[in-house]
């Protein structure tokens, strides 16, 4: 997508140094662009740890690239110790993101049977690549499913602006391109379709007011930034037509671990029959879990991220400013899980379903056990 | 209540020259403690419009005090004139809070008969500290009842701590003293039952942050901040006992316009059967109006609010940031409508009773036209 009408990923191999992976480093955004480059395996945990890159797709692609930067730091008779371990590392980075496993399993699988180190490196990039790739195509294949929601919503309102709320980032940012929950807005966007969206700051990283709304002004779909608090009164007075979101991990019985604060927007959707949708490429299902509230780990990130806060200065300078009292104890718990009952439907690469385990081993039947 | 462990109120007269109001300017909080001179209507006024000063009671007790030195800057033949400007600006500063023109009208009631200048100058100071008592005293008396709740689920859980919600500040900062929300739990701490309260930091403003986590330190209640997103989440995992919240209106059916926000905690509270309890002094009500979310006006802030956050610096500066792209558009609704039919009760002065117009006329036999 665009930064300043320029054609960006989030993650890509230097042309010149294909041992070196560019990202952009996301915790100067909105401010500054920094493209950074990543060159060992502990450079890539780094990386996602401290969520210099986020969000489930790109997550997913950064530890598929990581799995490679692992092997060009190996020697023929250790690799396998080397690979075993750099996928420890790096799936140790975030419990909730599945597609962290989804991506170093695939990797793993991929150079089981290759012996030949140059090979298997080989093998490991053309891997990396080709999650990063899958990841843009389907979020692109989502976007257009998810589209016909949106044109059926205008075509309702005669045109008028349809207006969507979304949580977090699960935009082009969190993924390789296009993004989840932003991919049906951009689709619709292009195609002339009026959309307005409003943009829940997310705190405490503060993804909505730093990247969601930078991306949306980046691409010139109008939107409007709003506390976390603020959704259930536009709900009640009519001013959400529908909501979007993104999700870390989704079980197959369809609870979504996404975003803390994700389930309070469900509620309200539910409570004032806002339609609610969840958008996802299939690589953020987890074929294992059946109860997401009692199954899915949730992380707990440092109270620093709740009692400090970085911005920008009147003088241009980058500033971290604490807004509670020092010795205030804290919880950060970074997800929440949607129960599926308060879902109105999964928006995959494949089309659209109910948030149901037999709506979506129909969209997915390769992974019924039974089928 | 205590500040360094000294007896504090938000507002009280100057004791060598009463023409001088004190205040708290809690835009400082929790990094300074400011006190604050108001000596004329126009200082009143922005005390309250810039939030020096805010929450229910003490937004009353402030207009009171404000109607007060409206008549001191008054001469006799222009006072009718002036109190009743006086009562115009007062009444504009904030939309939602009802406290507001309940007190500017009982201060103009109260000199109704009254001609003389100094004898009404004399009316309005002893009406306006009576303002400010009552409020103290109904907080005293609504934490008594509001304790045995407390104290029933304590002695469910077999003296285990009881974990209480909060959202905003309804603490003694947002009253004369004690506070509303606040007020139960001060009254079981100093009792010896164990309490724990989730703080909502309270986005855009903070007022959790800054100002519940600062009082409930001062006080040495144990407590946790948390992001506004968190409490589905806790309650989800059986990590919240009970909510309670103050409220800036609340119709005599039982529908409670509180802090932004305050309407997703309900919901949550319902979906997860916990109860969920709303404290308030009985000038609070608004006795007019019937259907909250269709009625009472929200109150809509500055975008500033929400794209620029102010802190303190690691060197001990104040300083503000920016945290989103400065060209982003915002919208800032300060308060939400809370239905009464997600309210478990609300706390009195003179009891609990349920959010039902039957059950609020039984408790105040005196406001029932019928009765």
């Amino acid at each position: 997508m665009k930064i300043n009408d320029i054609d960006y990923r989030t993650i890509w191999p230097d042309p010149k140094n294909r041992k070196i992976i560019k990202i952009i480093d996301q915790r100067h955004l909105p401010h500054q662009l920094v493209i950074e480059d990543l060159k060992n395996v502990e450079d890539f945990a780094q990386a996602i740890s401290e969520m210099h890159v986020r969000g489930a797709g790109l997550i997913g692609a950064t530890a598929g690239f990581g799995m490679y930067s692992a092997v060009l730091g190996a020697e023929q008779d250790s690799v396998d110790k080397v690979l075993v371990k750099a996928a420890e590392k790096l799936i140790a980075t975030r419990p909730t993101a599945t597609n962290l496993a989804w991506a170093v399993n695939r990797q793993l699988a991929a150079v089981r049977n290759v012996v030949n180190l140059a090979e298997k490196t080989a093998t490991m990039f053309d891997t990396a690549c080709l999650i990063a790739d899958e990841d843009a195509d389907y979020c692109r294949r989502l976007g257009e499913h998810g589209l016909e929601i949106i044109r059926e919503i205008s075509t309702r309102k005669n045109g008028e602006p349809v207006n969507i709320l979304t949580h977090c980032n699960a935009g082009w940012l969190a993924f390789v391109d296009y993004g989840s929950a932003t991919a049906p807005i951009y689709a619709a966007h292009r195609e002339g379709i009026k959309v307005h969206v409003w943009v829940d700051e997310t705190r405490p990283w503060l993804q909505g007011a730093k990247l969601t709304a930078w991306e949306l002004n980046e691409e010139g779909v109008p939107h409007t930034l709003i506390a976390d608090n603020t959704g259930g009164h536009l709900m009640q007075h009519h001013m959400v037509d529908m909501v979007i979101v993104g999700t870390d991990r989704t079980t197959y019985t369809g609870d979504v671990a996404n975003k803390i604060g994700t389930y309070l927007k469900a509620l309200a959707a539910k409570d004032n029959n806002i339609p609610f949708y969840v958008a996802l490429p299939s690589s953020t299902f987890d074929w294992q879990i059946r109860d997401g509230i009692k199954e899915i780990p949730i992380e707990e990130r440092p109270g620093e991220e709740i009692k400090f806060i970085s911005g920008l200065t009147e003088s241009g300078r980058i500033e971290t400013v604490g807004i509670a009292p020092p010795s205030t104890p804290t919880a950060n718990y970074g997800f929440d899980v949607t129960p599926a009952r308060l879902i109105t439907g999964l928006i995959t690469e494949r089309g659209v379903c109910k948030a149901a385990e037999e709506d979506i081993l129909a969209l997915y039947p390769e992974r019924n056990k039974l089928g």
